[in-house]
């Protein structure tokens, strides 16, 4: 039998497998010999330096100082474990920890206003005016430079914010919370599409239909939910991914059944039938309505995590159109960034990647707790907004298993067999394989004021994972 | 080369492809040799009967007596270029052409009394009762019997209906139009799941419900759709297919999209707001709400091709749970029928095979117009609701490209690259290649009165529709 099969072998025609240097593969290729190119890298790229930190790891774990699979394990666990639940709807002022009348709250890792980039200004600019606090831009790109206004993070209030992020003291927010483990997060509630802040815009359209939200939505959606009683957020992220919607890019299902559930409480109220029809047509325009419930979400859900030492997960991914930032379980207050990058992407009619502002927004939480990019292959639809074809769409979560700690018990993906979502990123592992994190995102024009240009794909920059690889091997292989 | 590859062959292991009877593949894998049975069959299954029809019928063509193509071409066009849309709702004897008080409408092919499966009994008995005819069981059973009673098949009034499909003078129904042609299509409104009229239940609770659907659910919903204006059903069949529906045993998305298309007009009525909250409420619990209108939308897309000389396309396919039949395009009057099929299914709690009612419903005009089961590949999560995989929903849709005359320019699914769904069955495919439709369904309790007992696929009768090729021929090739 083996030697039929080595005559078999020679009798062939030549097929070569080559493994290491493609130079290797693309001479013989030039031959015309079939050559099959095997895809592997050394761990770490082959990195002198990362390499001599995954020998310290190693020996830290070997001598026992770290336990990193139980303290990632137990990390990635509270995320499964997290119960997000719709609870209600207050003022940033009076339920989010810190507000103040003169802090306005960002997407990201900390900027200065003197680094902000063109979309954060605009909607900085834009807060400042919604708030009475300037009456013109001038006025308000006065004050913001001031220094009179404190910028924070979404992040450092339990909060996060899509694209600009920017939430003032009179916004109201959706109040989010972990049922199992008590934590919260907020959200403002999404504007619609077109000349919004959070893309940057801050004209009277713009003012005027926060004053709205305000003053008519946000009392009217805080009145029905008070009457449906807490919204089982984890049951509906489930239910939209069987639905077509990954949470993050597209979320026409969740915003259908955010709908039907509050319709029949809505209708109850005593309020003028008038403003009960602009509610409804105001979410029912929007498909990203729900986008604002499945960040808070996702944060109050990874948000449980945080603390937990010696964890590689990481709880936070962030950009504010400048950097992006990633903070880890075991070391939760520090931010490691890089340079927020191009987005490869597709443009609205009358723009290009010339216009493009670079990757902004807390909205890839969604990533960070399991779902948005990283289940891209439960919205096949979407790959038409972001470019691409649905194998791409499955083969982005499929890379996403060689980055993440475990699959969700109960976000599964259809076509993958109800295959759980690749859930819980490990720094070790990115810097490990090189492999990033997939998001996909909206693009933002580059200059204030002027709104939403396209969307697409975008790769973080390598080095943030880096940096917080070594930090975390200072502070645990020492 | 030619040498080498020659060579090749004979140092390798031997390989046996066999075509033609299984047994010798089966003798050689009992032998170890590996072996591959080609999947293959002689077109007709090989019966001699229907091989001289084919010939007869390519005799006709070649003669010119007959240009199939171009009349199927024809057909199958209509049925791309229907354009199903809501126009309103009315009560059946208003607005159901040739209704009235002594008639019931049934599913499926015709059925006398006599014949009727269990739930259609149970649901004519409901319906009976209903409408005042009797006041119990045993009355309504001796009416029925009584030859006062007219029973049509909903098909011969325009109209389809889900199950027993019964529909009385009161009841009231939805409108479509293909607006295309200007033919209509009617269909009652969905009773919700449990013991409901078309799983043949008639207790006072359905009884009760039917009242209430006549008296409040049916005039507020009209009213709104006034004010909406029509509702184009062909783009939201094309949404709800990138949403996880195959709008037949799954309409999460569809009811989703409803409700949020009418909340802005239903809450501007003057109603009390109890009421609104009421259809609210009903339409928020029944995830097939809207399989009630992707059966009209279908049955007023595939009623354009009815007529075409020539077309050998099924326009028509239906059960009434004694028989299953079909109507052809180029015979439009004649019901060719067999037995119908016993339903391969999932069983709620309690229930058992031995309970099942045979396969019941005009429900079956969604796949005979290119969704339900051959869009099953947009419905992956509707394997488990029926029993299989994903990869079986896949292959389910896939096979049905084998006998459809067209993939639908509007019909796509994500899944499979956004290709068009297998549109118009054309029987002389199916004939040739003995690859039956597939159907999934609801089952019914085969006694009246008790109600859905399970969910499965099913295959129906070949010898309908290889009665239809024969009547066809007789027609066309004579």
């Amino acid at each position: 039998m083996k030697t039929e099969k080595i005559n078999a072998l020679f009798g062939q025609d030549l097929n070569v497998v080559n493994i290491g240097l493609e130079s290797f593969a693309e001479n013989l290729a030039k031959l015309e010999t079939p050559v099959t190119q095997v895809e592997w890298k050394p761990p770490a790229g082959g990195n002198a330096k990362l390499v001599k930190l995954f020998d310290r790891l190693d020996e830290a774990e070997a001598a026992g100082k770290l336990d990193r699979n139980t303290a990632n394990q137990e990390a990635v666990g509270r995320i499964l474990k997290g119960k997000p639940t719709l609870i209600g709807i207050g003022i940033a002022k009076d339920v989010v920890p810190g507000m103040h009348k003169k802090l306005i709250m960002h997407a990201g890792p900390p900027v200065k206003w003197e680094n902000m980039a063109g979309p954060l200004r605009g909607a900085v600019i834009g807060g400042l005016i919604y708030e009475g606090l300037a009456k013109t831009q001038e006025e308000a790109e006065k004050l913001a430079a001031s220094g009179e206004i404190t910028f924070d993070p979404c992040h450092h209030h339990n909060a996060v914010g899509p694209m600009a992020g920017v939430a003032t003291a009179s916004m109201p927010v959706w109040i989010m919370e972990n049922s199992t483990y008590g934590n919260r997060a907020y959200c403002t509630l999404n504007e619609g599409l077109g000349k919004v802040l959070r893309y940057g815009a801050n004209s009277d359209e713009v003012i005027k239909r926060l004053r709205w939200m305000e003053k008519e939505l946000a009392p009217i959606l805080k009145k029905a939910l008070e009457l449906h009683g807490p919204l089982d957020m984890k049951n509906l992220i489930a239910q939209v991914l069987q639905m077509g919607d990954e949470g993050h890019n597209r979320n026409r299902a969740g915003t259908s059944l955010l709908i039907r559930e509050l319709a029949p409480y809505l209708v109850m109220l005593d309020e003028d039938k008038e403003k009960l029809a602009r509610v409804f047509r105001f979410m029912h325009e929007n498909d990203h309505f729900f986008l604002n419930l499945t960040m808070p979400a996702a944060k109050c859900t990874v948000d449980a995590a945080a603390g937990i030492e010696g964890s590689s997960l990481i709880y936070t991914m962030a950009r504010n159109g400048t950097e992006f930032g990633i903070r880890l379980a075991g070391m939760p207050d520090r931010w490691f960034t890089g340079p927020a990058s191009e987005v490869d992407g597709l443009y609205l009619p009358g723009f290009s990647a010339e216009d493009a502002a670079r990757d902004i927004g807390d909205s890839v939480i969604t990533e960070t707790s399991g779902i948005g990019g990283f289940a891209m292959a439960a919205a096949p639809a979407i790959v038409k907004f972001v470019g691409g074809t649905p194998q791409d769409a499955l083969n982005f979560t499929r890379k996403m298993y060689e980055i993440t700690l475990t699959e969700n018990d109960t976000y599964q993906i259809p076509a993958m067999d109800f295959r759980g979502t690749p859930t819980g990123i490990d720094v070790v592992k990115v810097v490990e394989t090189g492999v990033l994190p997939a998001i996909n995102t909206g693009i933002a024009h580059k200059d204030p004021g002027v709104g939403m240009v396209g969307a697409g794909l975008v790769k973080p920059p390598e080095n943030a994972f880096q940096d917080a690889f070594e930090a975390f091997v200072e502070k645990y292989a020492r």
